[in-house]
């Protein structure tokens, strides 16, 4: 690994992945990860443009956002990116009528979107919802449209909660799609539209960033096929095999999001 | 394609499918196919060898002949092939001790096997069983074990149902390896090895067998890489695509098994 110094050099922007980082989801809103607070803040405070980027798709921006001011943090919906928002934007651009195979949490995202009469399938972290029957009925819909259109919320494996390893959205996602035969389009990282849309949001340009994030392969992975550097933190979802990963190497591994922002403080431009 | 009788020459077995073939499957016992139990009995007092291939893994061995007897097919528990049996003959000569994630209505068929302290995952058709509950329990046995196996009691896609089109084990199956990053050992349709213990029961050569199933790739495709030929029945899941499938081309289509078996009697050696 080259040195801190020129690894961090030429920074100006941080996206900040939000669950596995921040904090870890569970059971009474989830629990701080230790030193992230502190670290937001400090992050905050400095020269650098911070962004908060999550595939988080259970619950509502208003919700999470809630959620984590309550752990302490500083942090407000208009400074998360969140796949929900995302894939409404499209399914209005495409005349789109998704039947949602969604958490009741995430639902009020779609509150102006006509779901009448389907002609496609958004299907997002659903939690619970994943259900026998919510499937099939999913997989049903897309079996009855002549060019069916699958829409994912991300495509994350899993994540810790406080309690263990979770299902994510992803294999979800492969089971319709080796269900139907189809190719599904994911909203949310690792996405190149989603990290750009991120970066956008606060003028920074893809070299000028970087990404922290708990997935060797959404965060990681997806922020580098941007041209971002990423570090990946030795938290949430984080396993050691992540770091002799066959596909992607992160540009750095930091133990938690407190070590990143001491490294970045001290390191990057004046 | 050929004349029927150069494609039946020498054709002294046939192997069955049994779900979409004899019968539908649903609320009540399913119906049975117009024409099929008279086929099965036609075919039962010919010349030829017969045996039932199923991937029936939500009901044990004796259930499903009873129904299937109840509708009035003349068929035992010991003409079946199904992946159930099958799979706990690999787990004893493995000594694996599975944590199953099946329906109910099969658990008989693994009374004789220890699940103590599970070392590896079964995986069957569980149905309304297929709750996140129960696939976030498999996923955690698995993501503990160092070498995580996952049996799967066959990969199909879907099955037709009196009341539509219903997932099959295949997409669940498919999470899971996406879940873990891990590949699934098939046992059942269309694994050779599940063929061709079918074929060894009625004692005839794969290249002297056909194959009657509704399904173009776990039926009929299984069954020609393993040297059989193959006929696909316009019933069950068929679909008109299937008709010209990219990859598998079946050796002839019939409308259902009653015109299959008109055929193969007219046409085979007598």
């Amino acid at each position: 690994m080259a040195p801190w110094g020129e690894l961090l050099a030429g920074v100006r922007g941080v996206l900040l992945d939000i669950s596995g980082v921040l904090y870890d989801s569970g059971a009474g809103g989830g629990t701080a990860i230790a030193g992230s607070v502190e670290a937001v803040a400090r992050l905050k405070r400095s020269q650098l443009k911070v962004r908060f980027c999550t595939n988080e798709s259970q619950k509502s921006r208003v919700e999470l956002v809630g959620q984590l001011q309550r752990l302490g943090f500083d942090i407000s919906e208009g400074e998360v990116t969140a796949p929900a928002p995302a894939a409404c934007q499209i399914l209005k651009e495409r005349a789109l009528r998704p039947h949602l195979l969604i958490h009741d949490g995430v639902r009020s995202e779609f509150d102006q979107i006509d779901t009448s009469n389907p002609n496609c399938v958004v299907i997002a972290d659903a939690g619970e919802s994943f259900s026998y029957q919510n499937m099939n009925s999913a997989f049903q819909v897309l079996m009855e449209l002549e060019n069916p259109v699958l829409i994912s919320l991300g495509k994350g494996r899993y994540y810790k909660e406080t309690s263990g390893l979770m299902l994510d959205v992803g294999p979800y996602m492969k089971a319709l799609e080796y269900a139907c035969g189809i190719k599904a389009e994911v909203v949310g990282k690792p996405s190149p539209e989603f990290f750009k849309s991120a970066l956008q949001a606060i003028g920074v340009e893809a070299h000028q960033a970087v990404m922290i994030g708990d997935d060797i392969v959404g965060d990681v992975g997806g922020a580098q096929r941007c041209g971002m550097r990423a570090l990946q933190v030795r938290t949430g979802k984080f396993r050691p095999s992540d770091e002799h990963h066959p596909e992607v190497k992160a540009d750095g591994y930091v133990d938690n999001l407190a070590e990143a922002v001491d490294l970045l403080l001290q390191h990057v431009d004046k």
